[in-house]
């Protein structure tokens, strides 16, 4: 099965990939990893398909490109090899229990950028993980905004995004945070306090989504202390379970 | 008047923000620019506010980041400044018509870093201008994405967002995009037809729309050609004279 680690730079997916895979591995199972990041400099897993092997943000800066430019740039030159990168994906697939694929540093270049939307394209039964961080939540229209993202993800990449809160041990309030996330109900008629057009905003858009998609479970991971991770496993394993491609 | 362009890298924001203020300039509008890209290497009009004055992606690149980290520890950095920065906006306000928002490279810098999120909540008037590039629609549930993804920045900003289709200059088929953007209960009948999950969610999401926000009007961009510019005014404007805003 595939998995794919979706985030803002700074969110932790390089991390949790590594960690996550360890886990993996440690119960047995077979775990290929994927590094779609050409900005990345150090992996703390040894990637059995990297695409700085094709080209690196670096190496664009040294021809004179800012770091937007840079990073933009090579994955223009990566799209032209999404099929065959599509295709080494598929071959990890069949010789793994799970291929981790840890998504480019900058979310949108992901999100809004051919490689990444034609390459998920070739795997609809992929996994989506969308990780945000303690520091997104400040506000409750937060909370909103972090779950529809997820339906965002969805929409853009055709895969089922799960949202997860990462780094969960940087949290004092975690239970506080909870009540929000694990309850829409209860998050939809705090908004409905919210005397802003923003508060207003969340509400409705909270109101909307039990109709728009179907109940969403938040997790709550740590590469840190390992929490979450047989949550996460369970979760996999269920997406591909109801999918019927449990092999 | 506040105008925040606010799109993804290489979506046209600083090319923009140069030749709309150009043409206000022409038009007898006192216009101020603010610079929030803290990567960005040479900027096409001359900034009254610029935060590479503070910092910039490539000194920190120089100290041994990577680019993607180098570009969010900027705006680390600036969140500790950022009620210096709303101040000076908040005078260039005063002294002119137009204040230009030109935001960070990455537009997840912008939305997600507290840097953006802080700035704009000391700007609730502000107008938004979420801009994408014609490369983003290659089906119909990307348009469904794109005018939620102005609804997410509105969610997440509290700012009445716009969503603008930039580069217009570089579309075939005009006509037939704007098909799908101006009528959203033609997309929506479009959406219908699509057997895929995604497809299923983009026809929900879609659905929902109209009672989730006031309609929806895109703008049609292209710094290229002016096209647009006079839309963008008059909605500017529009949004201004709503609040009640105009001076």
């Amino acid at each position: 099965m595939i998995l794919a680690f979706i985030g803002t730079a700074g969110s932790g997916k390089t991390t949790l990939t590594a960690e996550f895979g360890k886990y993996l591995s440690e119960n047995g199972y077979r775990v290929a990893y994927v590094n779609l990041d050409t900005g990345v400099k150090r992996l703390p897993y040894t990637p059995n398909l990297d695409v700085r092997e094709k080209v690196t943000a670096w190496s664009l800066m040294d021809e004179g490109l800012g770091p937007n430019g840079a990073i933009v740039k090579s994955y223009d030159i990566l799209a032209e090899y999404t099929g065959e990168y599509a295709e080494k994906i598929r071959e990890l697939e069949k010789e793994s229990d799970y291929v981790l694929i840890d998504t480019p540093g900058q979310m949108e270049t992901f999100l809004f950028h051919e490689f990444g939307v034609e390459l998920m394209e070739a795997f609809p039964d992929a996994l989506g993980v969308y990780l945000f961080s303690p520091e997104v939540l400040r506000k409750p229209s937060d909370f909103c905004f972090a779950v529809f993202f997820g339906l965002m993800i969805d929409l853009r990449l055709g895969i089922t995004t799960v949202p997860a809160l990462n780094k969960v041990d940087t949290v004092k309030d975690l239970g506080g945070i909870r009540k929000y996330l694990d309850d829409i109900d209860y998050l939809t008629a705090r908004l409905k306090l919210e005397p802003s057009t923003q508060g207003l905003l969340a509400y409705k858009l909270c109101s909307a989504l039990p109709e728009l998609a179907p109940p969403t479970r938040v997790l709550y991971l740590s590469a840190k202390t390992g929490e979450g991770f047989e949550d996460l496993e369970t979760v996999a394993y269920e997406h591909y379970c109801t999918c019927g491609d449990l092999t």
